[in-house]
């Protein structure tokens, strides 16, 4: 198995970021957050990452077939990362919400809405390009949870997370941000005791390696 | 519970559309498939359903411990579904395989490489606009997807199904596509037994409706 050849930076060097960065902090549009801090989010704003990393969370609502619903039966989703560069948006929907969450401290965010950008239509077009490419990635992230197995979902959740956000270190290829067991199992649909057994399957087989600050790393079996 | 309200054919009206579709024709861009049969689709190529349906199918190398994979044990998917003046394009990837297939006889689409589009610039804004509001609606997906319970899983995925592409029938909004259990199950990872079982669940609760010819349909509980 090879690792996976990265394919960001394709669509995420937009040319017009600098001007844009300082035009969102000459509007007062951009706050920093610390890290599990709540990002307010609207829809129909355009959020820019400045730095850091946020976390895009989905709420449904849980147990559809219990008449009440309390709070705690709503089940969080983690549905993906932005990184430093990364625009992201929300829309309105009555029966899911979506959150944001900086992932670590420091995490700067600015914001417009869609009609600021008629001032840099080419910007706009990268953005929608942008967004066409996660469309992309999101399509192999349905073929991951469509499977049965948890295993096969751990391991494709894994690959396509590590494949876009992963950084190079000695042959192996890390996600450099914290991830625990949870959040594992509440993007894939399973619990947290089975991701720590699978986890512990696939280390065995030399799959990944854990580091002793719990980052996750993909082992390349070429080497 | 209110049926939800359908956001469709918000960004799908695309202006151009009549003389893009006559474009394809006189440049021998299309063709016409019968149900279940194969569109051959590439990578850089945009698609266009011009008439019937397209499903998306995602294949995964499922089972990633056993060291021999063979073609029966990759299971297949289902990704989405594109109507009538939809737009659809896939990227290359190593490790996973999508494909599409008509879903209805006469299944018509016509393609354009994306360097065509530069005749047709506001086009090619609201194609990438509606790949924007299709990454929007994987967000739902992916929080669906991520829930625990096959049964939550499920009315999710046929709410989200419903809401994009349903009909309104006599206080029903029903799925205008035949769409069998085990493509369900493919779906939102189960097996056939379980959906079958589930829906069942579902009707008994008076959430669905199944009708002779399969149709699924969304009650109105407000009704």
């Amino acid at each position: 198995m090879e690792i996976y050849h990265l394919r960001k930076n394709t669509l995420i060097s937009f040319l017009k970021w600098p001007e844009i960065i300082t035009w969102g902090q000459n509007h007062y549009r951009d706050r920093t957050f610390n890290q599990n801090e709540r990002i307010p989010i609207r829809a129909g704003l355009l959020y820019l990452v400045q730095s850091g990393a946020v976390s895009l969370m989905g709420n449904a609502r849980a147990n559809i077939l219990s008449q009440k619903i309390s709070p705690e039966e709503t089940k969080e989703t983690f549905l993906g990362l932005m990184g430093t560069g990364y625009p992201f948006e929300v829309t309105e929907n009555t029966h899911f919400k979506l959150r944001a969450l900086a992932r670590v401290d420091s995490t700067s965010v600015i914001w417009l809405y869609w009609h600021d950008l008629d001032n840099w239509p080419n910007f706009r077009l990268e953005v929608s390009d942008f967004f066409r490419y996660q469309h992309q990635r999101q399509l192999l992230w349905l073929t991951v949870l469509g499977q049965r197995q948890a295993i096969d979902r751990l391991w494709g959740f894994l690959t396509l997370l590590i494949e876009e956000y992963g950084k190079t270190v000695d042959k192996r290829v890390c996600f450099p941000y914290p991830l625990t067991h949870s959040q594992i199992s509440n993007a894939i649909g399973s619990t947290r005791v089975t991701v720590t057994r699978l986890m512990g399957k696939l280390r065995q087989q030399g799959l990944i390696s854990v580091d002793a600050d719990s980052t996750i790393c993909l082992l390349d079996r070429n080497k």
